[in-house]
C-alpha cells in the first residue's frame, strides 16, 4: 500500500472539520440510496457521500482492473470477493482522486455534481448481503459480569472460555442499518413467584456495545484458515448493537444458547472501515493468561485501539453518555476468532459478519450493556434529565460511536443509532 | 387445489415402480445441473428429472401467471416468494401435463427429449439459497436422552423445554446437498484425565436424523406470525442430517450453545416435497402434557405421518439400517415452531430452513443419532459385516430416507446420503 493513502498530512479538496470521523485517510465503503433514488456503492469524505458507481462510469477507475459494474450494485459482496489487492487499488485510487492537488475531478464541476452528495441527501443501506452472522463472546469482563448475574459468581466464567473464543450463530435476517426503529419484542419469561412462564413485552430490553468484522471468501468447506493469514480475509469493521431482551434470554438460553432474546434486531453502522485504514492504530490486546492451543497463537499486536461510547437519548431529550470502552480490551483477537471459527472446516463467505461480543472494559463505567451498568437493575443509571434507567425505555434512542485517534489523524466509524418503539400492536390471534 | 393432483388413482405417461418415492402425486421441486451443464429448476417423476425452465420456455406454463424466467434460475427462492397460490397453480399444471391421458407433451418427442432427463444424467444442487438456518430441538425423547448424557438424568429436560420449542441458529454456509463428502472436523475437546483441552480430529462424529421445512417471505421485522396462518408460509420439507461432533460440542456448548460441533456440515435431500403433497398424511402429534401459552395453541392435527430411517454403509460394504423413526413423534409442530420463532418479530424470508431437531422415537431402535443408539459408546451397534460402531468411521456413508405411505400412494423424499472422509490434511501451520 502506498504510504500516501494513510499519510496523516494529506489533505482533500473536500473540506471537513478536524474531528470528522471521515478524513481522506479513512475512505470507508458503504451502500446508499441517492437523491435520484438509485442504489449505489459509495465512500465518504467529511459530510459528503461519493457515488463510486458514477465515478466508475465516468472512467475514474480506468486504470484499476474491475468488472464493469463493480460499483453499480446494491451490496459490496462482489467487491469484497475480489480480495485485498483490489480493495487496496481502489482505496488508493480514491485517495488520489480526492487529494487536494489532483484536478481530475476537483476542477470538473459537471462530474463533481454527479458523484458528490451531502450526507443529508442520501439514505444509508446495509453495506453487504449478510450470509451468516456469528457473534463472539470475547470480552472477559463481560463474560464474568453476565455469568455472575445469569448463573453465580463461582461459575461466572465457564472452564472453556479461557481456551477458545466462544461464539454462537446469530440471525442474519434481523440485521438492520442505523436509523431503523425497533419494536420492543414480546415473548415468554419466567414469573419467579409462580415458577411458570408468562407472555408479554420484554421488560428488560438492552443494548450490547460491539464491533463486527466483515469477511471475504476465505476457504472451501473442510479447510481451516491459518491464523497467520486470517487478517487477509477481513475486509473491514463496523459498529454493532446486539439488541437483547434479558428476561426472554434468561428463560430460553439453556441449553442451546440465546435465540428470541437476540434475533428481534441487530443494528450496524453503515460504513465499513477497512483494515488498511485501521492499521496505524494496531496495538496489543490483553495478555493471555493461559497459552492457547497452537492454532490460536497469534502475532503480538493483534488488537486495535478503537474508542467506543454509547449514548441514551430519551424522546425529545438530550443524550447521556452511558459508557466509554475500547476495542483493545477484548481478550480474543479477530485473527483468533477467525482461526477458531474455521478450525473445523466451517466455510466463510464474502459478506459474513462476525460480532466481537459485548466490549466491556475493566471499570464499571466502561461496561458495554445496561445489564452490567445497572447490575441487572440493582443500580439504575441516572440520566441528564434526572430520570433513571435500568433498561431501555420505549422511545429511547441508543447511539454508539467509535473512532481511532492519534496526534495527527482520527479514523472513525460514525455511529449506529436506533430507537426502541413500543411492541407491535396488531392483534396476533390467540396470543393475548 | 383440484383434488386431481393428489388423486391416488391418477397415472402418468412416465413409468415408475409402485414403491417409487416420486409418483405423479408427489411433484417435488429441486434444482439440477443438466447433461448440457445448465442449471435449472425442476421436478421429478419416478426416475426422471423434468426441466421446468425448458418446459416454461416451450410455453407449457402459458396459462399460469409467472415471470418469464421463473424456472430459469439456480435457486427456488423467487418461485417460493411468489406464494402458495403460485405453488399450487404450477404443481397442478405439472400434474396435468404428465397425466397419462394428456398428449400435449406425451406425443411431442422433440419437446420430451428436451425437458426429460434420467436421474443418472443430472446432478442435484441445493434447492434454495438459504438465508438463515434454524435448528429446533423438538423431540422430547431426544432432549431427554441427550440431556441425560451431557448433563445428568435429573436435569435432562430443562424447565423451559415443555413450554416452548427450543431452538438455536445454525450455519447456512455449511449446508450441502446429498452426495457431497464431509471431512472429519478437527477441534478442541476435553481430556478428562488432565482436565485440559486437547486438539485433534473429532473421535465422536455423529448423524442426527431430522427433517426441515423451507419458508416463504412471511413478515416484516417486528411482526409475529399467527399460528393459525403459520402453515401458509411453509413451502415444503426435506430430510436433514445435522452432522455433529459430540466431543467438540460437549466442550464448547456452555453457555451459548453448539457451534463448531455442528457447523462443519449439514446435509439435506435435494427435492422439496410440498405441504400440499404431504396433506393426505396429516395426523396428530403427541398429546401436549402441558397446555402451552396461547400463541402456541395449534389445531389438533398438526403433524404428519412420515416414516424415517437411517442406514450406515461402510466403504465397499452393505448397508445396515440403524434406526427407524417417524416425524409424528415430534412434540412441537412446525406451526408451533414458526409461531414461536416470530413471536418476537424475527423476520422470516423465502429460503429460510428450519430443522426439526433430531427425531427420536420412544423405543431404542427408533433413536435418531448414534449418541443415543450406542448410548455414548457404552452399547456399540453391530453392523451386518460384524464390525461395530459407536460413532461414524472414516469412509462410512450415512443415508437417510423418508416417505409417507397409505393404502393407495407413497410420497417420498428420496434420500440424503453423504460419506465421512478423513480430516483435511494440508498443514495448518501451528495447529499440529
Amino acid at each position: 500500500m502506498p504510504a500516501q493513502t494513510n499519510n496523516p498530512n494529506r489533505r482533500s479538496w473536500i473540506g471537513y472539520s478536524k474531528d470528522s470521523h471521515f478524513p481522506i485517510q479513512n475512505i470507508p465503503f458503504g451502500v446508499f440510496l441517492t437523491r435520484e433514488n438509485v442504489i449505489t456503492i459509495g465512500t465518504r469524505i467529511g459530510d459528503h457521500a461519493i457515488d463510486l458507481g458514477a465515478l466508475q462510469e465516468l472512467g475514474y477507475f480506468a486504470d484499476v482492473p474491475l468488472t464493469d459494474d463493480m460499483f453499480m450494485q446494491d451490496t459490496l459482496n462482489d467487491f469484497i470477493s475480489d480480495g485485498k489487492k483490489t480493495w487496496r487499488l481502489v482505496r488508493n485510487r480514491i485517495g488520489d482522486i480526492f487529494d487536494k492537488d489532483n484536478d481530475e475531478l476537483r476542477d470538473h464541476k459537471e462530474n463533481r455534481d454527479r458523484v458528490i452528495f451531502h450526507m443529508d441527501e442520501v439514505e444509508m443501506q446495509l453495506p453487504v448481503l449478510i450470509g451468516d452472522y456469528t457473534d463472539f463472546y470475547s470480552s472477559k469482563e463481560h463474560a464474568i459480569n453476565v455469568g455472575s448475574m445469569f448463573r453465580d459468581k463461582e461459575n461466572a466464567l465457564m472452564p472453556n472460555w479461557i481456551h477458545m473464543p466462544i461464539a454462537y450463530h446469530g440471525r442474519s435476517s434481523s440485521i438492520i442499518p442505523s436509523g431503523i426503529n425497533i419494536h420492543r419484542p414480546k415473548g415468554q419469561m419466567l414469573n419467579k413467584d409462580t415458577n411458570e412462564p408468562v407472555f408479554g413485552p420484554s421488560k428488560k430490553v438492552d443494548f450490547e456495545l460491539e464491533t463486527a468484522f466483515i469477511t471475504t471468501d476465505a476457504n472451501k468447506l473442510g479447510e481451516p484458515i491459518d491464523i497467520k493469514q486470517a487478517e487477509d480475509y477481513i475486509f473491514g469493521m463496523v459498529l454493532l448493537n446486539d439488541w437483547s431482551a434479558r428476561d426472554i434470554q434468561k428463560w430460553e438460553y439453556a441449553p442451546l444458547g440465546p435465540f428470541l432474546g437476540k434475533n428481534f434486531a441487530t443494528s450496524i453502522s453503515p460504513w465499513i472501515v477497512t483494515m488498511d485504514a485501521l492499521e496505524p492504530f494496531r496495538c496489543a490486546g490483553p495478555e493471555q493468561e493461559k497459552t492457547p492451543l497452537k492454532y490460536l497463537n497469534h502475532k503480538p499486536k493483534s488488537s486495535f485501539d478503537i474508542h467506543l461510547e454509547v449514548d441514551l437519548t430519551p424522546e425529545n431529550g438530550t443524550p447521556t453518555t452511558l459508557t466509554k470502552s475500547n476495542f483493545k480490551h477484548l481478550y480474543w483477537s479477530m485473527s483468533q476468532q477467525l482461526a477458531h471459527h474455521t478450525i473445523n472446516g466451517c466455510r466463510i463467505n464474502s459478506g459474513d459478519l462476525m460480532g466481537s461480543g459485548t466490549i466491556s472494559g475493566p471499570v464499571p463505567d466502561s461496561y458495554g450493556s445496561l445489564l452490567e451498568l445497572s447490575w441487572n437493575g440493582e443500580q439504575p443509571i441516572r440520566l441528564n434529565d434526572g430520570t433513571q434507567r435500568s433498561f431501555v425505555n420505549d422511545k429511547d434512542t441508543i447511539t454508539m460511536r467509535g473512532y481511532c485517534n492519534n496526534n495527527s489523524v482520527r479514523i472513525g466509524f460514525g455511529e449506529v443509532s436506533n430507537k426502541l418503539i413500543p411492541s407491535y400492536t396488531a392483534t396476533v390471534k390467540g396470543s393475548k
